[in-house]
C-alpha cells in the first residue's frame, strides 16, 4: 500500500500554506488501470459518488420505467435543496402516495441562500425533502413499493439495500468488505478506489448491450448529463464540469473528498479520494483530471473556478489560490 | 525536511475514512524542543494564532495601559461575533472617537446562530465589527492613534505593522522570510513552527522580569485565561480547553489548521499545523497534546467534545468519530 500523494496545494502570499494528499485512478472499461496516483487499492467509502450505482436496481427492476429523466437525475443527485429540487421531489412523493415523513434522510438546511434566508424569515424549519439526498430516497421508496418491500428501505436486510449491494459489488467487480452509515442514514458500501472507478468505466462503456443493466446505466448517465443542475445545483462544481464537458462527462461529488467521473466518449471511469476529506481539493483534482483527459478546457472560466479558485478574504482581496498539482495536469 | 505525520483520523463504521497529517512541536522557554511530530522546521503562517504577538506593541508602547482586561482578551480574539463581542468592540471604537468604518477588516457574518438569524429577519447586513478579528483591529487602531501614525494600520510600512513584525521576529527568535495577507487584511508574518512555539514559550515563562515585554506578555496571557469566551465564543474549542485547564493554559486557534498553546505552569509553548488546513483536526490534536501534558483531562466532556468528537448525521445518528492518534497521546 503506497501513501497518498500531494494532489492540491493552497497558496497564500509566496507560501504553500496547506497541501492536500490523495489518491486517484483512471480505469478502462475492461477494468484495467490507465493511470493512478497514490494508492488505488485504498478501501474507500464512496458516499454520494455511488448514487448512480445505488439507482441501478430502481431501473433494472422496471420500477423506474415510468420516471421522467428529471426524476432519474434527482435519484443520482446531491442537490442544493433549491425550490425546484424540493418541488420535484415533493411531487414525486405525491405520485407514490407518500409525503416527506416516508423519507429516512434527516432534515437539512437548504444550500440556496435566498431560500434559506426566506425560510428563516418565515420561521420555517428545513424538512427531509430539503436533504441533498431526498431524490435518491424517493428512488429507494419507488423501488421498495415496486418490490412490495417494507418502507424501512435503509435497513441492510431490506430488499432495496440487498439489491443495491449486489449492483455495487457486481459493477465494482469486488466483494464489499463492510459499510458505513451515510449522512442520509443509507449504507455506504466500501470498495477499493479502483473498484469504484471500474464501476464508473462500466457506466461509460454502456450502450452497446441489451441487458437491463446496460440500459439502466445509459438511462442514468444520460439523465445526469441532461440535467447537471438537478444533480447538484446552481453554481456547483458538478454542474460546472458537466456543462463544460458538453455531454462528454457525468461527474458526481461525494462527502469526505470523494469524486467520480463517467467519460462515455473515452470509455473511461475516474475515482478520487482526498485523504483529509476536503471538498476544495476533490473539486480541483477532478477538474484537473478532466483537463488532462481533454474533456474540459482549463481556460473555460467555469472550469477555472474549481481548478484554480481564488481565495478572497472578508474584504474581497485576492490573498491566495487553490491549485491542482502539475502531477495531475502534465 | 521530514514529511507531515498522521495526527488525527476520522472513522465511519469499521473504516478510517479520512486522515489528517500535520506537524506539532513543544518548546521550552529556553527555546529547546521538548517533543516534535512531523517537521518542526516547516515555514508556516500562524494566522490568528499570532494575535497575542500582534498585541504586544499595543502593551509595550503604553498605548494599551488604560485598556480593560476584557479589551485585552478581545485584542487576542477570534471571536464569534456574538452580541457581547460586537457591543464591546463597538464601545472601544467609540472610546477612540471612531466607528466601524475605521476597521480594515471586511464584514463577516456572525457565527452566533440566534444573532445571525435575527439579523436576516431584520434584513441587517453584517458589519466589520462582526468580523472575528475586530478586537485585534481595535487594538491596532489604539496603537496607531497613540503613535500618531496613519490609520491605514494594515499597511506593511505603517509603524503599527513595523512594530508587530519586530515583536514577531524577536519572540520567534527568527527573521520572518515574508508574509501572507490574512482574512482580515493584516499581514500574517511567516516563521518556522518551532519559532512560533518558541514565542508561546516566551509568553508561558513571562512574569519573572521587569521589561515592558515581560509585563505585556503577562497581561495578555492573563486576559486570555480570564476571558475564554471573549477570546473565542460560547461552545468554541479555545474556550472549552481554557476552562478545562483552569488557568494552566492560554490557547488560540488560527485559520488553515493552526493552533498554539501557552502553558505558564509548565513553562512550555506549543504550536501545531494541520497540513491540509482542517479545523476539526487542529482542535483534536491540540486537545490531545494538552491531555498528554496533563493540563486537561481526556474524560472531561468539554475536552472530549474536541478530542474525540462524534460525527452525527442529518438524522442525529452516531455514524463515526474524529480521534487524535495515539502518537500524540501516549
Amino acid at each position: 500500500m503506497s501513501e497518498p500523494v500531494t494532489l492540491v496545494e493552497v497558496t497564500r502570499g509566496p507560501f504553500v500554506e496547506s497541501r492536500h494528499f490523495g489518491h486517484a485512478v483512471i480505469v478502462r472499461s475492461d477494468g484495467e488501470i490507465v493511470e493512478a496516483w497514490g494508492d488505488p487499492t485504498r478501501i474507500v467509502l464512496p458516499r454520494s459518488s455511488a448514487k448512480m450505482i445505488q439507482a441501478l436496481p430502481l431501473m433494472e427492476s422496471g420500477a423506474g420505467a415510468h420516471l421522467s429523466q428529471e426524476q432519474l437525475a434527482l435519484a443520482c443527485a446531491s442537490h442544493s435543496g433549491e425550490q425546484r429540487h424540493v418541488d420535484k421531489v415533493s411531487d414525486w412523493l405525491t405520485e407514490l402516495g407518500l409525503d416527506e415523513h416516508a423519507l429516512c434522510c434527516g432534515p437539512q438546511v437548504s444550500r440556496d441562500d435566498a431560500l434559506r434566508e426566506d425560510m428563516i424569515r418565515r420561521r420555517l424549519e428545513p424538512s427531509r425533502i430539503h436533504n441533498n439526498c431526498s431524490g435518491k430516497h424517493a428512488g429507494f421508496l419507488t423501488l421498495a413499493k415496486h418490490l412490495g418491500a417494507s418502507l424501512d428501505y435503509v435497513d441492510l436486510d431490506n430488499p432495496v439495500q440487498k439489491a443495491v449491494r449486489r449492483a455495487f459489488e457486481e459493477t465494482c467487480g469486488e466483494e464489499s468488505p463492510a459499510f458505513g452509515i451515510d449522512g442520509c442514514s443509507a449504507p455506504s458500501f466500501a470498495a477499493s478506489l479502483t473498484g469504484i472507478a471500474r464501476a464508473m468505466a462500466g457506466f461509460a462503456a454502456a450502450g452497446k448491450g441489451h441487458s437491463a443493466r446496460d440500459k439502466a446505466m445509459v438511462s442514468l448517465r444520460e439523465a445526469m448529463i441532461a440535467h447537471p443542475e438537478l444533480v447538484s445545483g446552481k453554481g456547483r462544481c458538478c454542474a460546472a464540469l458537466m456543462y463544460a464537458a458538453k455531454g462528454q462527462a457525468a461527474v458526481k461529488t461525494g462527502a469526505e473528498g470523494f469524486f467520480v467521473a463517467i467519460l462515455p466518449g473515452l470509455g473511461l471511469g475516474v475515482a478520487l479520494k482526498i485523504e483529509d476529506g476536503a471538498t476544495r481539493a476533490s473539486e480541483a483534482a477532478m477538474a484537473a483530471i478532466l483537463v488532462r483527459l481533454g474533456v474540459v478546457e482549463a481556460e473555460n472560466p467555469s472550469v477555472e473556478a474549481f481548478l484554480a479558485p481564488r481565495i478572497e478574504n472578508w474584504d474581497g482581496l485576492h490573498v491566495g489560490d487553490v491549485r491542482a498539482c502539475r502531477t495531475l495536469l502534465d
